[in-house]
C-alpha cells in the first residue's frame, strides 16, 4: 500500500483526535444524528451525481491504487530496451514468447509481433491510455463531488440544528450546548472534505498521470522497435522521461550491470 | 428511471425530513414567504439566464435522462460487428434492410448503404455529435445555472429577514423565532442547490458523456465497415471501448455464444 | 422583445417587492447612501476594468439582444436551398440579385457571384465570425464585471457601517437599526448580481452562441454552393444544426410546401 | 491618460470617502497598523510571488496604459493599404523609406523591403506578438496577485484585531471600538482588490487584447502585401477587424476622402 | 538567493510580528496544539495528495530555485549565436569541443556534433522541455496544495474550538479567551496560505516558465545551427525573445564589444 497515504490518513486522524481529546469531553464530538446529515447527504449527492456502477468503482479504484504498487518506470525502460535487442536480433516474431509483467506490454508486443502497421500499432495504443484517463477521471470526480457536497451539507447541518435552536431559546443555558452540537454537521463535513475527500482525489489523478506516463513509455518503445531503431537510441530517448535522479539511478544500474 | 438518481433523490430527502422531525417542530420548517423568495427568485434568475425553449428542453432532457435507459456499449459493439459481417458477405447495400435500435446508427447505416464516401460520412456524423453535445450542455447549464442561482437567493431572503428584525428588535424574546425564519431562505437554497440542481447537472453531464460515447463507437465502425476491415479487427479495435470488465463480460459472452 | 428576460427581470423584482411589503415597513429598504455607494462603486470598478466604448456599447448589445429577434436557423436553411437551387439553375452570378435578410447572408453572396475562390470566402467568413464573438464577449464580459464587483461593494458598505455602528454604542436601542442599514448594501449587491448582472450576461453569452450558429449555417452553405452540392445534399447536411424537435417541425413544414 | 481609469478611480474614492464622512467621524476609518498590515502584507506576497523586475515593470505597464493611447485600429489599416499602393507602384523595396508610426510597423516594413520570404515575416512577427503578450500577461499577474492578497491580508490582520479584542475583554464599553478597529482592515482589503488592483489588472488584459489585434492587422497587411494582394481586397479583408460603427466611420472617412 | 522573495518573506513576517507585539501581549498568538492541527493536518493531507517523493522533491525544486540564480536569457543568446558562428566556420563536428554552461545546452551540441537530424533534435528537446515542465508542475502543486489544505485545517480548528468552548460556557468570563485561542488555527491558516504556501507555488511556476524560455530560446538556436542559418539572422530571430528593455541592453553589449 502507498505509505504516503497511510501516513497523511493516519496521521491527520490521530492528529485530530489528540487535539479533541485534550480539550476535554471527547464525546461531544460525535452526534449520531449530525453523522447521519453530513455522511447522508454526501452519498446521496453522489448516487445522484454518478452511476452506481461509478460510485462502486471509484471505491476499487482507489483501493487498487493504495493496494497495488506502479511499476516504475526505469524497469518498463529496461524491459523495453531488452525487446529491442531480442527483435533486432531474432526479429519481430520474437517477441511473441516474451512475458512482460504490464499488460498493456503484452497488448504492445502482441501488436508487434501479429506485424501490425506503425500507424494501427500508436493509434490503438493511444486509443487505449486515453480511454484508461477517462475512466480514471470518474473514479477521481467521485471523491471530487464528495469533497464538494460534504461541506454543503455540513453547512445544510448546521442550518437545520440553528434553525431548531433559535425556535426554542427559553433556557439561555442550552444555547451554547446547542450550537454546539449545530457546528459538528459543518466540522464533519470540514474534515471529510480536506482530509479524505479531495486528498485522495489528488492522489488518484497524480496516479493516472503516472500510469499515462508509464504508457507512454511503452508506446514509444513500441513504435520505435517496430521502426528497428536501435537498443542504445532508443534507451536514450527513453531516458528523456525519467527525472534526472532516476536518470542518475539507471546510469549506474547499467554500469553496474556491465 | 434511473435507480441511483432515485435512491440518491429519495434518501437523501427522507434523512433531511428525518433530522428535521426527530428535533420536534417539523412545521418551523415550512415557510410559504420563504419558499417563494428562494424557488420563485431561482427561477426568475433562469429565466433571464436561458430562453424559455432552453428551460423546458433542459427539464425534458434531465426527465429522459431519468426514463430512458441508454443502450450499453458492449450491445453496440456486438450489433456494429454483425453489420460489419453483413457488408463483408453481402455489400454495403445489404446494410439498407437493417434496422438498428439506434437512430444514429440507422443514419450511420443509411449513408453506408447510400455509397457516400468516407471524409463525407465522418464529417456528418461528427458533426451530429458535437452538435448534439452541445444541446445537452444547455440542459445541463440551465441545472447549473439553477445551482448557481438558489444559494444566493437563499441569501437574499436571509438578508431581507434580518434587516426587518433589526428594525423591530423592541420584543428580545421574538429575535430568535425572526432570525430562525431568516436562516430557513439560506437552508432552502443550499438543499436546492446541492441535493437538487447541481448533482442532476453533473449526472447529465455524465450521461451525455456516455451517449458520445455510443456514437463514437458507431462513427468508427461505420469508418471500418466502409473500409472493409475485418469483423475481427474491428471488435479489437472497438473492445478498447470498454472498461476492463465490461471487456470480460463481452469475451464471456462470445465465447458462450460461440 | 425576449420574453423569458421580461418574465424572469418582472416577476423576480415582483417577488421582492411583495415579500419586502408583507414583512410591514417596506421603506426601511431604501436608502439612499446605501444605493450610491453600491451603484456608484460597481460603475467605478467598470469604468476601470473597460473603456468607455465598452460599456455604453455593452448597454446597447443588451437592448439590441433583448428587442431584436434572432433569425430561426430553420428558417436560414430553407433560404440557403433556395439559393443553392437558384446558383445551381442560373449561375452563381445570378445571386447577386437576391435579397436576404442578413446581413452576414448579403456578404456570403457577394463573395459568391463575385467568384472569390472557396478558401477565401470560408477565411473572411469565418474571420468576421471569430471577431464577432469577441466583440460579444467584451459585452458579457462588462455585465459578468459588474456581477463580481456589485457583491464586493456591498460588503465595502456594509463593512463601513459596522465599523460607525461599533464605534458609537452609545445607545445600545439605536445598535439594531444601525446593523439593517449595514446590512442593506449586502443585499443590494446581492440583488444586483445575482438577477441582473450575471443572468444578462449569461443570457447575451446564449445569444452570442446561436448568433454564431446561424452563422456557420450560412458559411457552410456558402461553401456548398460554391462547390455546388446539391440542394437536397445540402438541406440533409444542414438540418443536423437542428434539434430532433426543430428538424421535425422542418419536415412537416417542407412537406407541407410540397 | 486613458479617460475611464480616471472616473473610475476618482469616482470610487470621493464617493467611498462622501459615505465616510457622511457618517460622523471619519478619523476612526484611518488606522496606521491596519495600513501597514494590509499593504505591507499585499506588497511581501507579491514580492515572492514575483520577481523584483516584474513589480516594477508591471507599475511601468499600468503607467504606459493609462498615459500612452494606442493608435485606433482604423487609422492602421488607412497605414497599411496606403503602404500596400506604394509597394505595387515602386516595389516593396520602396516600403524601406516610409516612417510609420508604429515600432511593430517599422519592423514588418524592414522584414518586407529586405525581402524576407512569407514563412519567415509570419513566423518572426507572430513570435513577437506572442512573447508580448506573455510579457503583459505578467503585468496583469502582478495586480491580480495583488487583488487575491488584500482580501486575505485584510482577513488576518482582522484576525489579529480579533485575537487582542477577545483576551482583553475587561471593558465591555471597549469591544465596539476594538472591534471597529479590527474590520478596518477588511474593509482596506476589500477596496484596493475591487476598486484598485482587480479592475486594473482588467484593463491592462483589455488593453493587452487590442494592441494584440492591432499587430494582428499589420501581420495580415504585411503578408498580403507580400503576396501582392491589391489594395482594395486588402482593405476589404483588413476591415472585418473593425466593428461594424467604426467601418461606418471609416466608410465615412474614405467617402470623405475621395 | 532570489532577493524579492528573502524580501517578501521576511518582510511580511516582520511586519506580522510587530502588529501583533504592539497590540501587547504577544504570546497569546502562539499556541501548541494550535500549530498542530494546522500544521499537522496540512501535512497529513498533503502526503494524502502526493508521494513522499513529490513532497520532498517539492522542497528541493524550492531550495534550488531560490539557491541556484537562472542564466539570463541575453547570455543564452550570445553563447548560441558564438555556436553558431563555429559551426558556420568549421562544421558541426566542431560543437563537440564546446563547454556550455547548461547541461541543456550540452546535450543539444551533442546531438547536433553526432549528426542527428533535425526532427530527431528538435523532438528529443523538446520532449525534453515538456517533461521538465511536467516535473516542475508537480512541485508547484505541492504548494498549492498546501495552500489550500492550510487554510481548511485551520477552520477545522476553530470549529473544534468552537464546540469545545459552547459546550462548557459556566463562567462567561472565560468565553473571550477561549474564542480567540479558537480563532488562532484560522489566522495560523491564513498566514501559512497567503505569505508561505500560495506565493511560493507562484514564484515556482515564474521560474518554470522563463526556465522553458531559456530552453525554447536553445532548441530554436540548435535547429538554426543544424540548417546553417547566419549567426546574424539568427541574433535578429533569438532577439525577439527579449523584453524591449533586456534588447536594448544586449544592443548596447554588443556595440560595445565591436
Amino acid at each position: 500500500m502507498d505509505l504516503a497515504t497511510i501516513i497523511g490518513l493516519v496521521g491527520g486522524t490521530v492528529l485530530l483526535l489528540v487535539s479533541i481529546i485534550a480539550g476535554g469531553s471527547a464525546l461531544i464530538f460525535f452526534n449520531v444524528p449530525s453523522v447521519l446529515i453530513v455522511f447522508g447527504g454526501t452519498l446521496a449527492a453522489t448516487f445522484i451525481k454518478f452511476t452506481m456502477a461509478d460510485v462502486i468503482g471509484s471505491m476499487n479504484v482507489a483501493m487498487k491504487a493504495f493496494l497495488v504498487k506502479l511499476e516504475a518506470p526505469e524497469n518498463i525502460i529496461t524491459e523495453m530496451v531488452e525487446f529491442t535487442r531480442i527483435a533486432k536480433k531474432e526479429g519481430l516474431i520474437a517477441l511473441e514468447k516474451e512475458k512482460p509483467s504490464d499488460p498493456f506490454s503484452v497488448k504492445a508486443l502482441r501488436y508487434l509481433s501479429d506485424g501490425y502497421d506503425e500507424g494501427l500499432i500508436a493509434d490503438m495504443l493511444n486509443k487505449d491510455i486515453r480511454l484508461m484517463s477517462q475512466r480514471h477521471t470518474t473514479g477521481q470526480n467521485v471523491f471530487k463531488g464528495m469533497g464538494d457536497s460534504a461541506p454543503a451539507f455540513g453547512m445544510v447541518g448546521t442550518l437545520i440544528g440553528l434553525v431548531q435552536m433559535l425556535t426554542s431559546m427559553s433556557d439561555p443555558s442550552s444555547i451554547g450546548p446547542s450550537m454546539a452540537v449545530a457546528l459538528l454537521t459543518t466540522l464533519y463535513g470540514a474534515v471529510i472534505a480536506n482530509l479524505i475527500a479531495l486528498p485522495i482525489a489528488d492522489k488518484l489523478a497524480l496516479r493516472s498521470e503516472q500510469e499515462r506516463m508509464n504508457k507512454s513509455i511503452i508506446v514509444e518503445a513500441a513504435i520505435a522497435i517496430n521502426r528497428g531503431v536501435s537498443p542504445m537510441v532508443l534507451e536514450e530517448s527513453l531516458k528523456i522521461f525519467l527525472t534526472p535522479k532516476e536518470r542518475q539511478k539507471a546510469i549506474t544500474a547499467t554500469a553496474g550491470a556491465e
